[in-house]
């Protein structure tokens, strides 16, 4: 892992960016981070739209995180941003559009093509963002997951023994097999899910939260959109991260 | 409104009996509230078990409520406790006990029995409890309705103003009528659902969620039966009613 710039946020707030292999990355811990006693981490999740177009969400995230005493980070998603395109990828995107214009349902050899691939290569780059994170003096563990994409979200809380708690968003298409995965997560949950969802098959994040395994797990659904999660939400998914990663 | 007795709980809370009518009826204050400026007021639902049996659950929310800052009223239902029984809500019952022990569907008609009589009696019952409440010293507006039973609550969302939140626990059958009902519900709501509950049908649930009219509704499923309602999902339904009632 190499640091490739790190600047003070005016909140006292320490983000650095980092490159793992030819992964782009971002970290945000409390100035006071290397002083003091190790502060978990909450990995921020994200859709495949671009570390730079996700950037202002992303910041907001992680300055509450850091707020609440956690340091945040996160990287990029295989194909996107700055990181080779894959045209299998960007070939299963197209027809996405197709169908969605044409008013067409979206079947599963579709959602499979979306997000099968992303998820089996993005799940082992997580984990040694994980490995190189917590190894860097003033984090520690334990570790939250916390957003999108709810598939690569599952993988990690069912493959990942390090993440110990995982606040997920219902807000992409989820593949039959990922629902079957489910079954074997037992940490921890807390699903938001935005009942109006345009993106989103309501019926399918039903299902893939009956099928979570975990003895513990909230669904918190609330009006509106998909962009228009209530702030009371975000604070009701702090106090989960507090619950659990303190 | 008659006070029949009251006492001072060992934490400031003022406990008062009283009866409205043949309506017997318990309200809870801080023992401060007559002094200072007047504190909203909370409506305990509960389900029609009668007082007494209900007594430590309502006491432990009442207490619950006043350390929020609010005052918490609740009366008997009509047919519990110590009210005169009504035949067709004894005989509805027999049949749901009988229904239930042979494993067959609960029905449409045998639901409406259950449900639509009882909240026609005890909805006009609440309203004028609110008068009389209202009229005391320190017990002021706005008003919020929590709990059971989920039908009265939308019956009162839906035909009285003074009620401006409510946080409504699905935990008993649901009449199609009162599902129509609650697209005419435009305040804001707080649905806690126990996603396992045996006495409740889940997409019974689900289906009165989306139905409600209202702008702001959140859904918060949590894990257990009817009665395994965990602590922080009481703590989420405490900040909906200071954000709304304050």
């Amino acid at each position: 892992m190499y640091l490739t710039s790190e600047r003070c946020l005016d909140d006292g707030v320490v983000e650095r960016s980092f490159t793992l292999g030819e992964i782009p990355g971002i970290l945000w811990t409390p100035v006071s981070a290397s002083a003091s006693a190790p502060v978990p981490l909450i990995l921020l999740g994200h859709p495949p739209l671009g570390l730079g177009a996700m950037y202002p969400r992303l910041a907001g995230r992680a300055r509450q995180a850091v707020a609440d005493g956690f340091a945040a980070a996160t990287i990029e998603l295989p194909g996107s941003g700055d990181r080779p395109r894959r045209p299998a990828a960007e070939q299963a995107r197209a027809e996405l559009r197709r169908v969605m214009e044409a008013g067409e349902p979206v079947g599963d050899p579709l959602i499979d093509a979306l997000v099968l691939p992303l998820v089996d290569k993005a799940a082992p780059e997580w984990r040694a963002a994980l490995d190189a994170l917590l190894s860097l003096p003033g984090i520690g563990g334990p570790v939250g997951y916390s957003g999108g994409v709810i598939s690569l979200g599952v993988r990690l809380a069912a493959v990942e023994p390090r993440i110990v708690a995982a606040a997920l968003f219902a807000g992409s298409f989820v593949p039959r097999a990922v629902v079957e995965e489910a079954r074997r997560v037992t940490i921890p949950l807390h699903v938001l899910l935005q009942w109006d969802d345009e993106g989103n098959d309501r019926q399918a994040a039903l299902d893939l939260f009956d099928a979570f395994g975990s003895k513990e797990k909230s669904l918190h659904a609330n009006m509106g959109g998909h962009a228009g999660v209530p702030r009371f939400a975000g604070q009701d998914a702090a106090r989960f991260f507090a619950r659990h990663l303190k």
